[in-house]
């Protein structure tokens, strides 16, 4: 556990970066060229107001991930919860800044800085050094580690209340410099899936793919990997209920969660001179509510309870479908995705807790993963060609559902080679998991020396 | 209790809209007609970000007000008026999606596919179809649904710990299909009470009548109809105190709401190219400070503490009243409005609560209702004239007063007739209120199968 | 105590601003002449939105600090934290309109009806009336009294547990009024700091010392003159730790605070027509993310647990670092500054509590004060000369340097002698301090009449 190595790292980057910033700018870190009172310049602000204040509200979702955990998790195991998904978007910056960002946007030519790289890996950009250290660059930067945040912090749900916080600390640096990089790159950074000759190319519009299905993968894998919590199994295989520990939390987590969406969603444009974005804020909240509505009902018939849980869970599911497709569909698909959406959440909750046996305290796989791939799919079924150039079965044509199962199975091939790899060779070495003594405890005092509620 | 019929009604009319999208599309889907690189462009992308961020800004009051409601229930009901709270605005986007938005703001023309409608009642822009299918009727969807949802979660709190779960969602239904919108027309959609030929016709900027007056007015309805919950009032008719669980949720929710005040506010010229949208943020500002610090002293004389509950109640009042006048008044009568927002607030709580013996758990009419009132008339009386043309009483002119007063009475006829007619046949008919047993024990188990915090 | 005179003040002004309304108004309060179809009008609404939004940003920073502050505090006294923080941003707005404002920025011209002012105090603007009825002062208004509040707030917490809430009141009075517009006029209002003739005069971008450091010189004045609470210090000096009540709290209110400072920082270009935004932006995530990291793993090693507050306090040191320097220092020097404040905040905390004896529970101090003087400093070391002409020892010159040392050297000398000159004088004529038998008991009751959790 070479612990110390890490802040040392840091530091010793932190000098080669003082080295390098004696280089000329080539790029316009102060806008002044960039900027200009005439049309054009103005479009450039409008356009950074709109993609920052975007950027805002998704990192506001970190509030919301902080909320909904907790709640789901049991009053011991909070403050590990919480810790673990505030130090993955902390350790995410750092490492979407050296190197995470060259391979996800290197080559795309996007913005300044960004010119090297090819159709698999991107390779420029690093540090934001150099051309890529301009106005233009830093707004796609702040945008996009949001991104990868999100993706590192839906991980962290499917393994509460076990894994060690050190463990999840290696797993963001790895997810945040590599594998969700690389495939950002092939989906967003001018990569082969976003060039694939097949419809208008693979479309993820916001990352219903590469965000949430990523997540939600890697959620599976890390889950299935670990093990499920002690207690979790009967003997006979049955699962048993691990309450939650509030309930409130878990419901204004997932309404901070929607306002975050909204820019996550809308904020994909990079622009509001794409004046596009107010369709796709409507489809956020129409598939949100459509969810949330059915999934209320569908679960209500057995027990003849209105389980709040279950309405959270179909509002974000149809958040999570929405991402990829909320841009290319008219409204009315909105809701029809949103109804799928809870659909699909609900069956695949069941399947994974009762026939695969995986434990995800949040429910993370189902509305992340399950959706993130409904998702994309998605996009091949309901775009009405309308924007982007991008035609789905609705309007008769059966190629960019080609072009998205594509990138689906590539997706899940992906997450499992490389994200199984990486869980399986820790836990071989160093170990995923707290010792069991410290799980029937509680994390809290083990891991942060506290519990999350002094005194009570 | 048909409860079958909602989910299979949701599915028939998707498949309608399913055959109806094979439209020519005579809006603008995706703005490409309606943005051009030159100034008219740009104020489409200008006016486009701030209404959809102020849009997005209003959806988060929905995290304020489940904290606040939340905070003034019982633990043991929590659950359920959060439930509640959230479940209207995904029926309310809905329902408003299929005709409330058509029946609002049909025959206004501020949009396209908005050109049917008379002075009393819209019909056109049904599902956002057809030419509706536009940005611009997105992003003015986008920022209306948020309003109706605040009216429909407004009530929520007046009934909360004794209403039943599904007459909650069956009253979203008509208020965001029926009540809200026609009401709504009037006042906005280009209907009967704009357009009174007396001073610059009825004024109600943000909607301190057409939200929070409909929305208080209808949660004294509410409250009214479905009686006090068992223990609030002695057989002598006194009432006692039932304590709320978390007054950190109602500081939170207050704070969270005054947040997405300043959208709902300033958000309401739907433009920022009107510059008095900072004046309106000013004054909004200075409302609520004055309302909080107005009610803090009045409060505090007799038991010589300063009561949290009233500090909250004060902001939020003056957040009420200046919701009609806040781009019609100066900022020193932001300040009047507000203090006597906060001593109209403290007389009409008592005044309710002893008198009328209506019991409202989270003091909704008060707050919202009475302000709602105060809020319309104000603008008769404090606009200085520097805005829209509107000439209050300070300038010497009484007719906007007028017109202001006949704007309030509508108002209350409309509720009073409507409004009654709907809860009370509700009552006959299916009943409105848990068994007392339910009450006794507490909502959260017996609607939704779970405490709010499970093993505490 | 004249507690009655204060409603009484307030009706007096509105009073006599109701008479001054009949002025002809010289500023522009509707916009019409400010906004054109042109080029600069739209530069006006762009500007406009990218303030007024920041603004909204900041005062939801309001939430966070509640948050924060309630987490660290005992249960008992949870309320009164919560009333203090809230009653200190609605006093300061009224006080801030009345005086502040006209103080602090009278004489800058930055806006109309500022013009009256000299180096050392403005006197212009005073309720924002006459030429000050304007939408650009407005916009400004509504930025600085967000800046205003969240110094006041700061204090707040140091203070918690046994300060008299009318005592905070006051000070709220007298800081947003004269201790805060004053030093803010000098750095900020066309002063003689920022005017001196080294470097490019010192320069505190978005508050580091206006805001955080005055703030924090504040916290460890008032945390001095009042005294360590009830129990925290034994005979022999030694302190004991007094545990928070809720670390989720903390850890919500540290992300919501985060998520204002990109308005805090961003914002106070006052103008996304200056791109350099996107930077500020950028810098601040680094900054936070490398004090989080920083202070995780220093605090990590003796007694091998990851000290969540540790995390927190890490992320906001660098944030309040940053603020003044983010505009002005690249990518690489913000994680440097944002390292070193993490480390000068574990040193300071050490310090203030073992050495100093002075009991400051939520860290405000450490975390405000000495960055704030940390964050002057940086600006004169890291500043790579490519914003605003500031240029810092890694370019080779040391003039800037000493400019931000003259401004460290005044803020502290202000701080001390005005400061300690109101605390000692109100201490002495009314007492800052609840009696010791309330403190035992918790101040919810005694100040607030409830506690904050009724029924638990």
């Amino acid at each position: 556990m070479k612990k110390r190595a890490f802040p040392i790292t840091i530091l010793l980057i932190s000098c080669i970066s003082f080295t390098l910033a004696s280089d000329a700018f080539a790029g316009d870190p102060n806008g002044n060229h960039t900027y200009s009172d005439s049309i054009q310049g103005l479009k450039f602000s409008v356009n950074f107001a709109w993609t920052l204040i975007s950027a805002f509200l998704v990192f506001n979702m970190q509030a919301g991930f902080s909320f909904l955990g907790a709640g789901f998790v049991q009053k011991k195991n909070t403050l590990n919860y919480l810790a673990m998904s505030f130090v993955d978007f902390c350790v995410g910056a750092l490492v979407f800044w050296l190197v995470g960002f060259a391979i996800m946007f290197g080559g795309s030519k996007i913005a300044p800085g960004l010119s090297s790289g090819n159709q698999f890996i991107g390779y420029s950009g690093f540090l934001l050094l150099g051309d890529a250290y301009d106005v233009s660059t830093s707004v796609l930067w702040m945008f996009q580690i949001m991104f990868a945040a999100t993706a590192c912090t839906i991980v962290t749900g499917a393994v509460a209340e076990r894994f060690k916080f050190h463990a999840h600390v290696f797993y963001s640096v790895f997810l945040c410099s590599i594998l969700y990089p690389v495939f950002g790159h092939w989906m967003w950074g001018k990569g082969w899936l976003e060039m694939l000759p097949i419809g208008a190319g693979a479309r993820d519009f916001a990352g219903s793919g590469v965000v949430h299905g990523m997540g939600g993968l890697l959620a599976f894998i890390a889950a299935w990997v670990v093990g499920p919590r002690f207690g979790k199994y009967n003997p006979d295989g049955s699962p048993n209920v691990i309450h939650g520990h509030n309930l409130l939390y878990i419901v204004i987590g997932t309404l901070t969660l929607i306002f975050g969406w909204f820019g996550f969603n809308a904020g994909c444009t990079l622009a509001v001179t794409d004046l596009r974005v107010s369709v796709i804020a409507v489809n956020t909240f129409l598939a949100a509510a459509s969810g949330a509505i059915t999934l209320l009902y569908v679960s209500y018939y057995k027990p003849k309870k209105s389980d709040v849980i279950m309405i959270c869970n179909g509002a974000l599911a149809g958040c999570v479908a929405i991402t990829a497709s909320g841009a290319y569909v008219p409204h009315w698909a909105a809701i029809v995705i949103g109804m799928i959406a809870s659909l699909i959440t609900r069956y695949s909750l069941y399947f994974i807790e009762n026939k695969l046996k995986i434990d995800d305290p949040v429910g993370a796989i189902s509305v992340h993963g399950a959706n993130g791939l409904w998702g994309l799919l998605s996009v091949g079924i309901f775009s009405d060609g309308t924007y982007g150039g991008v035609h789905g079965l609705i309007t008769g044509s059966g190629w960019q559902l080609l072009a998205q199962f594509i990138a689906c199975v590539t997706l899940i091939a992906w997450c499992f080679s490389v994200g199984f790899a990486f869980f399986y060779t820790f836990k071989r070495l160093f170990g995923l998991r707290v010792p069991v003594n410290v799980e029937r405890t509680g994390l809290d005092v083990y891991e942060h020396g506290t519990s999350c509620y002094p005194g009570s």
